[in-house]
């Protein structure tokens, strides 16, 4: 997991270090001695694909630093019904206080891989990258996104701050999609790409002679996105965007665009259902 | 809404505005003018319970400290789709660059609150409290239980520090429930309370003799449950808990049971439909 | 010493720190070469409790990673004067540079210790617990606190925040103890335990109806609170407050009450007489 | 008040706030409507001098940023019992809350202030300086010495970085006093004064041919002062220290020492008595 | 002043702050009464152009929130010696203590503005852009970047992370150049520009076919440039790199490179002399 | 390197890492594996004196904390050109990444050091003392006052907080040079030492009979100052200052004034020429 990932994973853990821990599991702290060790198992209880397990690697060591971890299914890994992930052994304090919030990230992470690896599998053969997009919830962009590539797709921006996007509002302030580029061209960095949001054919046109470095045919039907895919004829990398479904993207891709984003990926988030178990 | 509850969504904010907006909307800032003000109106597209309106107003305001806020539908409210939910004015900047983050606060929020007020209604006349759990998102803890609230349930405890609750290991550990009770009893303040889970009725006794102040009923069968009431008697309060689903819960709530904790109202949040729509 | 009175030791630390060495210690660093050793004791210069010695220790460590600390008489244990407390080596620049810093925490933690275990050998064979009050210096909570547990005495509630005191201004306000509980009984988590103060019968009469967790017996004569343990009957715990000396609270605890809560604990203390002293 | 003793006053409240407040008084907030206001007074239950009042208006101003603050006795006022010191206006709530955070750093500041008022008193006419010393609470360092010169004493170096001072452990390493101040004068910068211990008359001859800017006579009898003072003959400034009463320094001052140095002026605080009353 | 510099300029001033101010200007502080006014204005002490009044601006409203600020020579203007460049009113406090400091940083940041501006002049009438590099001072990068603008220069990346610069170092670790591309695409988000670092022709063609978005030629004779420009004919951005002096930049320009870099723009910057004078 | 110098430049290095790395050095980081080592020296390209070796030494550590170094050439040492003056041994990646970084540092703060040693060689033989001033860049006020060191020549006052220094306008605002003198005497610590700027003999006498602890000679004649030191006979320390330039040094200090303090040896710093060479 790169560092980026991992630091944002640390923050929200201390946010839910300080509201779920607080001053202590006082339970436990009085109950359980501080030295006594167990060991666990985190356990598949259906198919997907994992995600998160340096995330809940954190969790329980930021409780027990001499946690002894060994993943089974490391991330991006296949796992069926049943199938071990991970076995560790810390301290029973360290377990019992850690468990729901090692689970909670596992859980929602590995959910994510294993829908992005669906989308993969529909477009199998096809040289089309499947994009994930800011619809992530406040404070996982980064998590999110590390699941996404988990799955195997890519990811899109990570923000407003590092590509333009260029969309109809901004055209409608600008005067049109030329005079848009042109003025944003200026004054960014020359590090910085530039994507326009179309909705039909003259807008697509209108972005190839502005020079965009991203076309966006947004909400267009596939016989559209074919048509557009001609015009361009390789003058720009090319985006298709909305309601993009499992059932669709196949056919999407058949097109010829480069990429295909798909909010669906990080916006509803159906759990993977692992569970923690003591075993020793 | 509470200042704990806005100070923790003023955090997530802040993580938030760092992984989307970093060091800025870079289209919005280089094509709309700053000076450039708006309205814009959210609008429920289902029905259902607002929560989350001074999340979404925190947002817009941190982004155009001038900004004009009004609420047609306060947090609590009763919505049908189509109703305006608030109308705001503010910087056309602050608008787009805001929109999508306050959204998401909002439409997670309300989606809890409008379960909860499916789970109240069907406990309508009777004296039960519904509970929510820990199963909150990481972070998300102040804010998911300030939307149980408005939909018109109940808070368990906050956290692991603010109430003891001993489970099955810490018995073990201990050596049964009166030793568990007993050693914890002088270790904490005396403004803690103390739960004792159980699961038949030998412990539910255990617990009554150890001088527990609330007995959890765990995944009992209701007929259990009102066995179990019944030799409490009055001696300690009840927690009714377990896989407690809307349709199970007015049964379980008459075995005459204090409370009823139910891990769906922030587990599984279904987001209300809510949706931004720039007026004028 | 549990993890947040150590925390908050170390905040108090850093701002001793920031306000005393600041850039260095400028005397020692230029006079006396970095890595010398030495070896030190604390020895008590009076007869007492001891507390404090993770503090003491922890003002060393942070000057000297290495240091190596051994504790005689540890936290909670009787000494007599001539006793020596600890023996430790470290760096003689760490040693002359926190000797005050480390005498300052241990002279007044061990002060409060020792008026705790006073306190409790008075009520020795009585059930009662001896609590102690929010009069605690500003910074000083959880230390004050923790020193009172090591002298052998109980904690009252940590602040305004974990439990519900209602005072006479509240029930003003509120219209009586009556509304007073019942209004707030509905806004607190159901793990938030309820106090009320009362100074005479009627109120005690008022706040058994009402349902309160506890009752205060506030600054009444010892025939009073008789007569108020026996109305109560076990209905709620019972705190008997109000200028208790060591010389009254034998008495007070006669009269059956379950806590007697003396501010005198942390409010003014007489520090134990400790010295340092180098000895190799 | 000056800037620094107000932040550090403020860090302090920050902690009290934390500890005792922490997510809100829920007492209070709970029964007391947030926009009633109320009227109170500081008045003094004994005589003395004043200080600490912008610490007061502070910890209630952060409660009530709208607080009506009008002092009657500032800081470095005398006052008789039953003087109102201060007059108050805020929301009911904050003068709840605040109500002892606000007196406990008001009677610490004013009992420092009044002890150092009679030490003042003690050395009318002579043109001796009474000095504070390092022995302050950890965090009180600088609402200590702020105390103390609103008494009308002086303030010594403000920590370990400001000031050189030569002990005997220092002098036992360098191998005597010429050597240390030698070899420590190369190594500060050109701001910073070098004052040395002595404990007799040798001593002081070698740190006068030292070049010390300052000879402290470390618990020297007065007839040994007066023979040091001689013999310095103004090359340095002198200053006696060690064991120094209300009723010995009168005696000390007329030896012609510059300073006297009394730890017992924020050692050991008798705190003046002050109590808040609402009025209105 | 874009905000992520001004907000990178106030990390420095809190570090001049605690370095310069810490405690207090103790000079003026003492001296000076706080609510004294006086005027002041900046003036130029040479020709050139001006960056940085924001800062100044920030520099003074920190020590004076009610500063009156008048540019009269805004960013980006170009100056002649004697030209008064912003007149401000403020107390006498912060005009004291805030001056070396505000002029520090307008004098760095118009030397580099200046130095720019004379780029630009060079290549006046072509279309080539004028880059700078990452040679800026640790700390400086946003405020050097911005002021290179302000002489009407562009910029290169910001850093390390939003963009690929393959160099040798790299390639040779790939084993060649289209190895390190093709492994980094599949690594990076989809909004991240390649560029690759060259330095005879092959290489140049090479890059070409691994499809990098931008060619370096480093380190090129003006020759070699335009066969390169001429090899790669339009199918990707190309940047001239290494010992480019304000002599030699037209040459360059001619060969039809779209970018020059030049590290001498921040790396050896001559302050411009500018001067703060008490005028009322 | 003292720690208060080092805690600066982490300061700086954490401004310089988010500047530039941010998120991670994407190129390094996606081509060079993470545990390869290399090895690499630091070569002087000039002659000089080099400081800063543990900030470059930081810089890498902090990049890879198992970094081995070996330092040639410690600071303070005189190197030729050619000479190797670090050598160590790190993963490859922390070696390409930290390389700008550390280059910045070692160069600025051994061009410092560089020109103090040729301040010190001019004033060979005498006793006078070479001091820096605050013209230092915002940030490094540390940094540069430790290369002076470094250099051989010493440190004036660190801010305007530790030491008095009355200047024209505060003379101004107090009436007089007397007034002033005896109106912050009052108000300081008596640790703190008190300058005062003059510009004539008149000025210089006035000082005097102030009791200042030195007296700054401002901009006057080496005549002028002459008799200034024949004038002051002892009674203060003398500080020429003014347009010191290494030409006119020499026959200033032999005046017999005590410190000459030099803006030119931070405000102008010519970087000494360094580079990084990886050997194996």
């Amino acid at each position: 997991m790169d560092s980026k990932t991992l630091k944002s994973a640390e923050i929200l853990f201390e946010l839910a270090y300080a509201e779920d821990i607080g001053d202590g599991d006082i339970t436990t702290n009085n109950l359980v001695p501080p030295a006594q060790l167990k060991t666990a198992v985190m356990v598949a209880k259906e198919d997907g694909v994992i995600a998160g397990l340096p995330v809940a690697e954190m969790v329980f060591r930021k409780l027990d630093e001499n946690l002894v971890w060994k993943e089974v299914k490391p991330d991006g890994s296949q796992v069926r019904l049943g199938d071990v992930i991970a076995e560790f052994t810390g301290t029973y304090r360290a377990l019992l206080t850690g468990e729901r919030k090692a689970l909670n990230f596992l859980q929602r992470l590995s959910g994510i891989a294993t829908y992005a690896s669906l989308c993969m599998k529909e477009v199998e053969g096809l040289s089309v990258e499947i994009l994930d997009t800011r619809k992530t919830l406040p404070g996982y962009r980064y998590l999110d996104k590390y699941a996404v590539r988990m799955g195997g797709a890519s990811n899109h921006r990570f923000g407003l701050y590092d590509m333009v996007m260029i969309k109809d509002n901004h055209i409608q302030v600008a005067g049109g999609i030329k005079p848009a580029v042109e003025a944003i061209r200026k004054k960014v960095p020359m590090s910085i790409k530039i994507e326009v949001e179309t909705s039909n054919l003259a807008e697509v046109q209108e972005a190839i002679e502005a020079g965009a470095d991203i076309i966006m045919l947004d909400n267009m039907s596939s016989e559209m996105m074919a048509e557009a895919v001609k015009l361009i004829d390789k003058r720009a990398k090319i985006e298709a965007s909305g309601n993009m479904t499992l059932k669709r993207i196949r056919k999407v891709a058949s097109t010829g665009v480069d990429y295909i984003s798909i909010g669906a990926l990080t916006h509803s988030v159906k759990a993977l259902d692992i569970s923690q178990r003591i075993i020793d």
